[in-house]
């Protein structure tokens, strides 16, 4: 199986899920490996380089891709494997950007409060140890994490003619911000275009669960996957899965809402995967869910919805389409 | 040390946070073993048994309380340590109650459409295996379910004179449903009055983050905790510490008015805990937070927000009070 | 048609709806003078009175009662039609409390900023012209602003044994702070306890929809109000008449659950009223509705929705009861 | 004073704000009289046409332009004042679609239950009474409904290269479904992309506050409307002044946030009409704002905020251009 690799030029980032020309067409069973820059742009380099003066918000979240997708069409199902995700700087960034992120008011919860102090942290990795450091900056606090590589931004071309903001979570997928999306995980997103037009970016060397500042430990990043298709079956919002869980993600406005779709989806799903009435998949997800939320600052929040497989009967979803991914990429990383 | 044993009659349970006299006056540092009634107020007891036909909404969630805690004052610290929780019944409850729970309109949530149809399923408790039967009620599906114990209610009399039903969690506690309060678990109440006036109930056989439907497993249990009090301290909000995790929720709505609470909370504890800046503290808490939704279906909705032990320095909260008394609970559980 | 006069001494108020004993006992179709005190509990007499030097919380928003109406049982409906709402002092006061109100960031809606500005402002009543004196802070604007004096805070004690602050609407009415509890208007309110137990307070001398910084012109009140007692047919929410409107009042969060409330009870009412199919009166309120925020402060937002009766077929509720307040609130007034 | 006509071809429909190509090239200062089609694009047109079999949700809601206007450039204002609003059709339609509108759960409030039932109704418009016919579709009511005719959707391209469906409110305007868009009324709007690139539709013979169904009196519409452009001074949200009011339009999720948006619009635009202090006009704009609910219904959900002009000093905005346009346009309705 080969490899395809593509690291765009500066002058080739997207900022919008639709809208866009794609930069390459690949087909179903393609294995990528794709460069992509952190959130940022790369401007944040140093402690010393502030949001405010450094931080061009029109061209924040830049994306890899489009990739047009041959014969992917409206109601398809584009299917992502991430191989894998590796950090491709010895470094990441963090900020507290001013009026952005979950614990200040934004452009979106108004208030008339002067912001927070516009701070950086620089983050340096130790790929021996599989961590990066955070440094205080307000003493000398120095605290070793592991490294959790995934990906912010995974998505498609939006439905009805819409180009969205790669800041925007939606059921395009699009900035979810979940720690689910890292190597071993397969994505599947319902296809609204002719060619799917994916893209992927945002780059998190770690993060927590709700990203409560606003940004991850950023960095630019290596990403290898393989790309397949589904011909119908598209899931109406982003699903996950991996070696342990079905997941199904939820992105909206309040959050509730946000669990409320996701919440929805993993019930038809399991319903689905286990002939089950849906009262009755709704009463056994209720006992069995597990719902991390995974941001809380961006346009729409996040939060995913999980399904223990240990906890269930064996099914195959998509074909047994992870499965087969899965045995694929081992195959790919042992060549 | 000694166990005090406390079975409440049926006209003893107390179904507000706040307006009720207390049924025993503790010592800190005493240990109780309590007998809980399930929320539903042990009416479902089969399949047959319909919510709208047996539950009266105005006596459900039962709570075994008040408790008077010598010595208690407003601004003090209840600690509650979990020492063991267990099913008390061989069987536990759960139900779709008609415009209850978070996949249907609700009074708080309204919409013209009718109820999702009124349904009761009932869980088999296996001892020796540890499970719970999950019976589907419109298929042969059978599914064993590992048994969770927990209390999704645990709270003090609220501030301001005010009495809340025992179905709001808030800044006092109550009906936070979250899978946390196990056995292993410390629980912090700040203390509104005096004698704090401490209830538990709503013992859960097992119960999915978020509790979709609106009930767990629902299931009589024997508590056994130990109760102590710090003087001064009082947390704003619930906080949790186990042996791997410093915890804080927050219940309100919207959801993500719940995290709002719960974060900085965190954020505020963790900077309090090893000496950080609050900006500082606000970018460590966003790479490692855990954010698990606790329940999406009560007046206010709850969310959990954790640190790891792990990924944090060494770091005693409250005088060490959680390893003091796991050592207690260990002797209390070998005598 | 004579009048009971009240005034309450300091240690007579009520900061709770419900868990407080009666101060007097009134038969129906009693007329009542009620002074209330504002809802600063009169601390804020000059603009160098600053909120966080002379506000305690336990203290704010005193109401004048609770008043126990004589054969009112739970399921009934207590009417209080207000005759007259006239300002019992000269001044009025406004504030911007820190961490209070809807353009900040709150004990509810969490940041880790710093708080506006501690401000206070006070109006000067000018009774000839009928208007308050706004006089700005930071320069030397003044502007006369009519008087339009209501009532902030109106209510029952709660069901279920609760007992909530006077700063939180909900079901039993409280502090909803529309501009439609004003003289003229009569207001409908599921009894939930004995008694009925109603309070009233929170005077303003004006107030804008949504009372944005989280104070009216806060001011001391004299009311004068009929109380009558319907039995049976509560409401479920609030609800108000007048010569020109229906109206209904929801009170929760987030904002669009309030609003739905108020809408289904307007859409339910207007069925009954007319009787027309849910769906009918559905329709129709979607084309005549008028929708005022009345808070986006307190820890319920409230939101009224109205239905003009020039636009529909004429109709009595509530057996005509308002309109023979109406003339009995007249002969009150002339004799 | 001349005015273009034109009226779109069914291929010549917008469905989004940004991605589309102009119609027609117009020079600030022209008049334009525009034909839009109704919100159904035209396919209910008895109660026997259901939204189920007839609406095709790809093609809902088309937009009559998009116009590139010279000289606007990112960061201008442009301005379109509304001369005259009137219905192109002797019948206006409203329904309740499955899964839309406010009192049902939707594909944003996601629940399990059963949709209302698909229902149609259909209102003749009377010329000469000026009013529209509501008839129940259960039993035999007719109100007759005063016509009050408006613009649901106003909107320029959005900023960051993105196109949002006709059917979103946001920043750009779009589908705000306000009644203060009717004649008479001038409407700011910031502008993001070369030629501002504006689009109107979704007229409404009438509509209450909230657009609770989700529909309102959907009809086609013939709008003149005059164009200006000012160069710089964007505003962030929409502006609209008519005779009486400056107002403000926020349009977000939950609905305390479109409040917070356009009160914090509102306040900024007092602070600078009149030199006040941004705390003093916070504190003013909280004894004087008028805050009807515009839409609950949309993918936001708009809320407006306003002033009276009577209760503040004489202030001219945008350099007296809506006085101005007055005049133009009652010279233009003249001729």
């Amino acid at each position: 199986m080969d490899v395809s690799e593509y690291t765009p030029t500066r002058d080739q980032y997207a900022y919008t899920f639709g809208g866009v020309p794609s930069v390459m067409r690949v087909r179903p069973g393609t294995a990528l490996r794709l460069w992509s820059e952190d959130a940022f742009n790369g401007v944040l380099r140093s402690v010393d380089d502030l949001s405010s003066a450094k931080v061009d918000l029109r061209y924040v979240n830049p994306q890899t891709g489009p990739f047009y997708v041959e014969n992917a069409q409206p109601g398809d199902t584009l299917v992502l494997h991430l191989v894998a995700v590796e950090p491709a700087r010895d470094w990441g960034a963090s900020a507290a950007i001013p009026f952005f992120g979950g614990m200040t008011s934004t452009d979106r919860v108004v208030t008339l409060q002067d912001p927070l102090p516009d701070t950086t942290w620089i983050y340096e990795l130790d790929r021996d140890r599989g961590t990066v450091g955070f440094a205080a900056r307000h003493s000398d606090h120095r605290i070793e994490l592991p490294i959790e590589p995934m990906l912010g931004t995974v998505g498609v071309a939006p439905a009805g003619g819409e180009a969205r903001s790669s800041l925007v979570p939606d059921r395009f997928g699009g900035n979810m911000d979940t720690p689910q999306m890292r190597a071993g995980s397969t994505i599947f997103l319902g296809v609204n275009v002719e060619g799917a037009m994916f893209s992927i970016g945002d780059g998190h060397y770690r993060q927590g669960d709700g990203e409560a500042c606003g940004t991850a430990v950023e960095g630019a990043m290596t990403t290898t996957l393989i790309v397949e298709l589904i011909k119908g079956s598209a899931p109406g919002w982003p699903r996950i899965e991996d070696d342990t869980h079905w997941m199904t993600v939820g992105s909206s406005r309040p959050m509730e809402d946000s669990w409320r779709i996701a919440n929805a989806e993993l019930v038809h799903w399991v319903s689905q995967l286990h002939g089950l009435h849906a009262m009755d998949a709704y009463q056994l997800c209720s006992q069995i869910a597990e719902v991390p939320v995974a941001n809380v600052v961006d346009a729409n929040y996040s939060v995913v919805v999980k399904a223990a497989k240990a906890l269930l009967p064996a099914a195959d979803a998509f074909g047994g389409m992870h499965a087969d991914l899965r045995a694929r990429a081992r195959s790919l990383m042992t060549t």
